[in-house]
């Protein structure tokens, strides 16, 4: 089966969710081109959802897709934050920051029940999730409408193993990809495997359809990924300059310089690994910091000192996720990046 | 210009150097079936160099590749030694190994003018190089009798300094790439690119013919590195378990088996970072120890551990080297194995 008829579209395009920098606008323009637009939903209160999905309704009669993550929250632990903190402190100093001030809390909620009745009222046609998939019952949920099921795989294992689930379709989330990598049954970070190895091992052990993510930016890029046997392809980074993301200035600016040719994957900004440029935090704590708190509870400590930086043009503290092929960051319309992906196919 | 035309050969298929699991045999068998056999030379003493070089000489009249090192050597470092040999020191107890009986010495020596006067007999069509590129003026002996010359890339940098440098092609040496990284100009290993997004980023910056290389193991990969803009592919894992290698018994039973889906980047081998699937001291001491010597100096202490593991039947002390993706990996004729990787392009 093709993607798109698997997800009823035109392109065998999904523009990937992003939380922090797209929201409703991006997916909306994405899925009038035909691709498959996607809300990032990790960060947004079940009003906040509404809001945006109510958006989406208005923009677009077309599929669209809603992502979740759906981490097991870890539970709390005030030493670790407390040595977390004691790391940052020379940054709070110096961008006069006072630590008192630091909000608790995990910043990213994993899809539940509450979250379930919202998408409920909008029976949104594709439904994927980052960090495996939620409990049975959750799940069962979502299907009652009928919606398709999404997941990243970056291994073998977990490909085999969300395909056990039932799952429709399995992104095969390279590591050249950018943001947080979906590994979820492992911490063992030398699993992870480029998107060549990683999409034609798939596409060779599923009886599902591959979506190939991570470093794939242009039309080449996608008939490439077609020629692996994916069925289509999640492609995030290439959106990021198109005037429907809300990407900030600061990091517009960085993928559109040479810094962006050096990203690595990194656990400061939220705990868990994900891929964004070098920057000053990740250069002086080393990209990967053993007093990085679980996922996701290193972020509240990073907010303040990514408020500060940012306030003052600085992206030293903020996290420049990008994959590891920027070359795709234009700022165009997203309906003809959308359109330039898949104009190499047949 | 076409990777045919540039190297003179009918199929855009380079069988990859792999030095310890092959020598001439499999370099003639894929020479003759139209693709380029290259002959690892990084452990060739400038006697058996010779030797090889006449045994391929007899064994095909089409071009082939002779593949050297080009490392700087480093200083030796008795100190380093011996807390490597302190860190290995349970395992010699284990296998009953006489720790004052460990060679000294650096296993492989990178190309030099005596290498090059036994070139000079034979004048291989191409000449690739790994680490860079050697001197000045023993690259101009190279060129002397007009061999094509290529290196690999790990980085967009590296890349442009090689083209800087005046190579004929460059190979874009992916993550998923088995064996050892060719990465030389920076140590920082989050640098190093997936296939995909190294590849696509080559092809568009460069002005010469780019090779890919890593992950790719089938037609398909064959097809996808081609619709990326290569100019061809260097493909190794797939070739290990042709009878035409020397792959050891026990490596190749690994690589046939589950336990080859796991790989990692380890310098325990050799104090160089190369891939290879995980086995017991990659497990135990982790794949990347800091205490292995800077390359080659590791490889000594371990050489007699691996020696009397392997009599026992035994992979937990060999560098199994293999790349991300081991389903290539078939017990046929390397000159199938060739024709079957070129056989889905036009």
């Amino acid at each position: 089966m093709t993607m798109q008829q698997l997800l009823n579209i035109e392109l065998p395009v999904i523009q990937a969710p992003m939380a922090g920098v797209q929201g409703s606008d991006l997916a909306i323009a994405v899925s009038n081109a035909g691709g498959l637009g996607s809300l990032p939903c990790a960060m947004l209160s079940p009003d906040a959802l509404r809001a945006e999905l109510e958006k989406i309704r208005r923009g677009t009669d077309r599929p669209f897709n809603v992502n979740f993550f759906c981490h097991t929250p870890p539970e709390p632990d005030p030493q670790a934050d407390a040595d977390w903190q004691a790391l940052l402190r020379p940054y709070y100093t110096e961008l006069a920051i006072d630590p008192s001030t630091i909000a608790s809390g995990a910043g990213r909620t994993p899809f539940n029940a509450e979250a379930l009745e919202v998408l409920k009222e909008f029976e949104p046609a594709v439904v994927s999730f980052h960090f495996g998939l939620p409990a049975p019952e959750l799940l069962d949920g979502v299907r009652s409408w009928g919606a398709k099921i999404l997941s990243s795989a970056t291994t073998l294992e977990e490909a085999l193993w969300l395909q056990s689930q039932g799952v429709d379709g399995v992104i095969a989330q390279g590591l050249e990809a950018g943001g947080h990598r979906g590994i979820f049954l492992t911490r063992d970070m030398t699993t992870q495997m480029g998107t060549f190895a990683l999409t034609r091992q798939l596409v060779a052990a599923l009886n599902l359809p591959v979506i190939a993510a991570g470093g794939i930016a242009d039309a080449a890029g996608v008939q490439a990924a077609m020629a692996l046997g994916a069925a289509g392809v999640q492609v995030g980074t290439a959106y990021l300059l198109c005037p429907e993301a809300s990407t900030s200035a600061i990091h517009r600016e960085v993928l559109a310089s040479e810094a962006a040719r050096h990203t690595a994957l990194t656990n400061l900004f939220s705990g868990g690994p994900a891929r964004g440029v070098v920057n000053r935090l990740m250069r002086e704590l080393g990209p990967v910091n053993a007093l990085s708190p679980a996922f996701p509870l290193a972020t509240a400590a990073i907010a303040p000192l990514r408020a500060a930086a940012e306030a003052q043009g600085s992206g030293d503290f903020s996290p420049l996720w990008a994959g590891q092929n920027t070359r795709g960051c234009k700022p165009v319309a997203a309906a003809q990046l959308t359109r330039e992906l898949a104009s190499a196919l047949d």
